[in-house]
């Protein structure tokens, strides 16, 4: 029997209908024959081609690669309906290798996603398209998540699985019963994260969830054997994931295999040994594929090789009719869908819809917030924010059920544990607790996952100085603008004896950095009430609540309804008459500032403070609301234990500041206070030295 | 036959003499009964329970469960000099769980490392002392490298070990001959990175290298199984490991499983099932003994347990002497290794000691930095400075062979690698250019190890978007202060179609962030020489080039031998007349400061720029010479294709700056300048706005 799809080079086989075509699957197969099946995966590879050719930059290598597989996944497994692309129960297809990001938009394109035109496929890596260089999720209708970074999107890929899990124990699966599939690279599973996330997805045993390894043996350096020996299978088994081996190129092995991967208890890993550049008879197979245009010759012999006769940006009929079709045949599924859906009680629907949408339950957060507030005016005393925090979440959880806590194996010390929340286990998705175990960056990716999916808003902790670790996923939200909140505390040289390894100095600068990112740093327990309402409502961007491990007192005493912390900045004390000195200060510092102030007014210096829990919030104030804030008092000084970068935006560099200059120390929290010089006593010396130059 | 190591929680076995204890051995044991062991053990348990409960902080957890494991190191297996913590050829112990310091503060008192005396052990934990809360190698004399961020250590043990292979290569076995052994916990393995160093451990067969993992299956929020399903031995051997699995309380066995290892061919993980808080009736083998003091009364009963008749800080002589002589038995070894590197060749030894202390030949670097420079004037013409580099370093390397390159799978987009470099492959280690695959991050940690070991001067690629990915390790590096070099390319807006994912926005204020690194973005190719010459004589900080992937005009025309990027900032272009626009730029926005100045000047402002390789090294000058590079010009224009943040401490936060305020986009470098609005024009219009408000 001809084996034809072991001869990967024979790149244009003659067709074959004498394959055990049907046999390998389970329901009729969308293509009628190997000849339409190579003529959809051409058309695939085509359009990368020509697109490529056309920006005269890109990566053509992976999608002509992995064409095969995606002609399979779409025409034959993947649920979904082009018409609709945020149909709630579609199957999420996630290509991890981000840089092959023609092999979405051309299967967008032949599946029918009106957007992706053929105008937006030849603006592909403009100015303004919707066919960007790496997948854009808020960009492109059809594309689910923000690929590139390599690693990340294996690991999103396990939150949106979990989310599906979730989802299903409090919906039902009648509703919610969709699969996450993957196509990663080499470089997704060198990179450590997709270690954190096979872990995650083996121990929680998610067997919706499918990775299509394109295993082309090629990284840009060359043959990936000059510096990788692993076996992904044995690797990937050793985590509880079910692993197949198919040629990629064979369409009757890929279903087989998926068949086989749909039917698993775990998640399954199917290595698709592939061609990085299949059809292209000078550079199929070498690095030389990857990240560059063929050219035009090139392109005319990989034509001559496929057999493909229609011109650049041209879709033959035959083909395009087909992959149309594979477009609509989801609406079937989508409309029973929709009559199991509409069946639910009117209430259910709502919740749904609601949490879907990712709108909140408006009145009961108020209320929540409100009642936390008031109860910490009134119990007075002091917590340390962390602690604060847990307090909040106590009865914050239970008013927005769509929050899921974590915390990456420091459930106890990030306090991100409310009452009554549950441990989601592998056999029990219907908690609202994950132990991520210490792997911050997979928690993150997979946070960002669960926000993507839909019906929950990810919360998690661990220490500040760990948010390095997570900090590519951080980025990554902050770009899809995605609502996941990271609770960060021991937030200083606070922290004490632990030492500089633990202690976050450039922490705060280094997230305030990042764009479209929330950094709320609050004082006490009502700030950090305000600070979570904030995060909540928060919806197209990711916020950081930065807390303390040490005790603060409480500083705000008023409980009205107003969340003063959402204009970033206020005036906490006011001066006792013309202000000389206005003190700036976050978080376990605003408490110094208070003391700095008590001295100087003793001293007869009048001195205002100001509360800055948010530095984002600020400057997207209006100036003359800002310069209101910052008023006119002749000293300025700005108060963190951290460094200085950032605080000019707010204070003016002629502004004093104390702070942190250097990595910290290991001691007790109080003495490294002292020993660097962060003190009211220096705050109140910093500000006279002010007054006296001024 | 009593199995009484299989009864790890019977904790106080009667002493048994009768056990195969010679038998898996392969010369005398050092000590002569389990009963000797016993108290070994014992003496770095009670040091670490009465060393936390002093400090009322620190983790007794580990040390208590890892004392067997430790006792047999050190007593049996590991070559080292108790006087002689430097010496070259001494076996590299690692503690990658750093929270179990006094693990390692213990043993180096036990094993009579002068400087950790007893008062310091005392002292743990407070400021100033020797005995800090994570190990800091910068602090403490026989602390190979500080680690407590969970796998650092791991990852940093793997660059030990490929420097001693590098090192045996160029200096031979004779002088070059020692083992990297780690002790690692759970949550060493959780972290992602840890699978980026096994992988390259593994692909590179470092058979020297030995990791003890203490499997004590408890981590912080509880047992592991609360998150963790993996095999670890199974992932292990995936990665090309040898693995074992021993009681980790029992000496014979833990012996017999490092004299396996020690006889692989492949690198070799050593299950060791311990029991953690080993010895604590009440707390043994549970969460609440990871980093909490015992108690008064629970370390009574751990005394009573253990046998333990010494009070707190004391030890019985009996342990001590053997401890004592057990910290002496390398002289031996010492002293045959000092004759073999007496007999080499004066000029070996010369080269030898130069590189081990880190001494560049500084003759040889300045001529190679000189001529590179006069070349490029000559030359001149547009050149990336991604390119420049590679032009530096086909130089460079040659006048400094303990220059060790490398890229993660982006060597031909870094342009890292020089004529004549050779890759280093798991059977030949007498290349100077690794491929490390797309790792970054175990990247960025192997440069650690490698730097701390010495003999090496590191330095690596990828791209600046990724520095994301390393930046636990790089911070590591300045903690640590290791001369490690971060060659970080396609540095912004200019990547061009790669878009938001790939292009760095925030990631030059992060990076300048951090403490003791140096950032340095030359704006071309004699900057960026003398930027080469900076990062390899900052002997005690890393340093990271910031480099374009788009051509920039050469600049700077001098070629005379002084390095004008060393001060950090320097005026490039005087104005004609008496300034009134100084315009601030770094790397390949100091060509659009120069258009710009010619429009001013062509207007009639008298226009200078001054170029700001580094702001770290401008703001390490002193007041005065800062003020006369700013200069009086009423306007002050910065421009740089990132964010303002940090920019302040330079310009002042009333100067103007041109930049970026957002994420970028997927377009053609050029057609974004124009898009984000940095542009000779729009640096010209914020100066005369600017000179209007003056």
């Amino acid at each position: 029997m001809a084996r034809w799809y072991q001869c990967r080079r024979e790149v244009n086989p003659p067709p074959d209908r004498s394959l055990k075509w049907r046999a390998a699957r389970r329901r009729p197969l969308f293509m009628s024959s190997r000849e339409l099946h190579n003529r959809l995966a051409n058309a695939i590879r085509f359009l990368a081609i020509d697109a490529v050719e056309a920006a005269n930059s890109g990566h053509p290598g992976l999608p002509m690669g992995a064409a095969d597989m995606a002609t399979v996944l779409f025409t034959e497994k993947l649920k979904f309906d082009a018409t609709a692309p945020k149909w709630p129960d579609r199957d999420r297809f996630i290509l991890s290798a981000g840089h092959g990001s023609m092999l979405l938009y051309g299967l967008l394109h032949l599946l029918g996603y009106d957007a992706v035109s053929m105008d937006e496929i030849r603006r592909f890596r403009q100015l303004g398209s919707l066919t960007p260089g790496h997948p854009e999720n808020f960009v492109t209708p059809g594309i689910e998540t923000t690929t590139g970074p390599l690693g990340q999107g294996i690991s999103t890929a396990v939150g949106f699985a979990m989310a599906e899990r979730l989802m299903a124990a409090r919906f039902g699966s009648e509703i919610v019963d969709h699969r996450t599939v993957v196509i990663a690279s080499d470089g997704d599973l060198m990179e450590g994260i997709s270690q954190e996330a096979i872990d995650i997805a083996g121990h929680l045993k998610l067997a919706k969830l499918t990775v299509l390894w394109d295993d082309n043996r090629i990284s840009i350096d060359g043959p990936t054997s000059i510096s990788v020996s692993t076996d992904q299978q044995a690797r990937f088994a050793a985590s509880g994931w079910n692993t197949l081996a198919v040629d990629g190129h064979d369409p009757v092995a890929l279903l087989a295999a998926l068949n086989t991967a749909y039917a698993s208890e775990k998640p399954t890993l199917i290595a698709c040994r592939t061609t990085i550049g299949f059809g292209s008879p000078a550079k199929a197979g070498s690095e030389k594929v990857h990240g560059s245009p063929l050219g035009a010759a090139e392109i005319e012999a990989t034509r001559k090789a496929l057999g493909w006769e229609a011109g650049p940006f041209e879709i033959p009929a035959d083909a395009l009719d087909a992959w149309r079709a594979a477009g609509r045949k989801g609406a079937e599924a989508r409309a029973a869908w929709q009559a199991r859906f509409d069946a639910l009680p009117e209430a259910t629907r709502a919740e749904f819809n609601r949490r879907m949408a990712g709108e909140l339950p408006v009145a009961a957060l108020k209320e929540a917030i409100a009642a936390v507030k008031a109860k910490a005016v009134a119990d007075g005393g002091a917590v340390a924010t962390r602690k604060s925090s847990e307090i909040v979440l106590d009865t914050l959880t239970k008013a927005v059920p769509e929050m899921l806590g974590g915390s990456a194996d420091l459930t106890g010390s990030n306090n991100t544990r409310a009452k009554g929340q549950k441990s989601v286990t592998p056999t029990d998705f219907s908690g609202d607790f994950v132990h991520w175990g210490v792997r911050e960056h997979g928690m993150a990716a997979a946070m960002n996952g669960i926000a993507l999916h839909g019906g929950f808003i990810p919360y998690s902790g661990t220490f500040l100085a760990f948010a390095d670790y997570s900090r590519p996923a951080i980025r990554l939200a902050a770009l899809m603008g995605e609502r996941v909140i990271h609770v960060l505390t021991h937030d200083s040289i606070g922290l004490g004896e632990d030492g500089p390894t633990h202690q976050p100095v450039e922490h705060l600068a280094a997230l305030r950095a990042i764009p479209n990112t929330l950094v709320l740093r609050p004082a006490d327990t009502v700030e950090t009430a305000e600070c979570w309402q904030i995060a909540l409502e928060a919806k197209d961007r990711p916020s950081c609540l930065i807390l303390s491990r040490q005790n603060l007192p409480l500083l705000r005493k008023d409980a009205d309804g107003e969340n003063k912390s959402a204009g970033g900045a206020y005036e906490l004390l006011a001066a006792s008459g013309e202000a000389q000195v206005s003190l700036f200060a976050t978080g376990s510092e605003l408490s110094l500032a208070v003391e700095a102030r008590a001295l100087l007014e003793s001293e007869g210096v009048p001195t205002r403070v100001v509360s800055v829990p948010s530095f984002e919030l600020f400057l997207a104030r209006p100036l003359a609301e800002r310069r209101a804030v910052i008023g006119k008092a002749p000293a300025k000084v700005g108060i963190e234990a951290a460094i200085r970068m950032g605080w000019d935006s707010i204070i003016g560099s002629d502004a004093a500041f104390v702070g942190m200059t250097s990595f910290g120390a290991s001691a007790p929290a109080k003495e490294l206070y002292k020993h660097f010089g962060i003190t009211p006593q220096a705050v109140v010396a910093a500000a006279l030295e002010q007054l006296r130059q001024s």
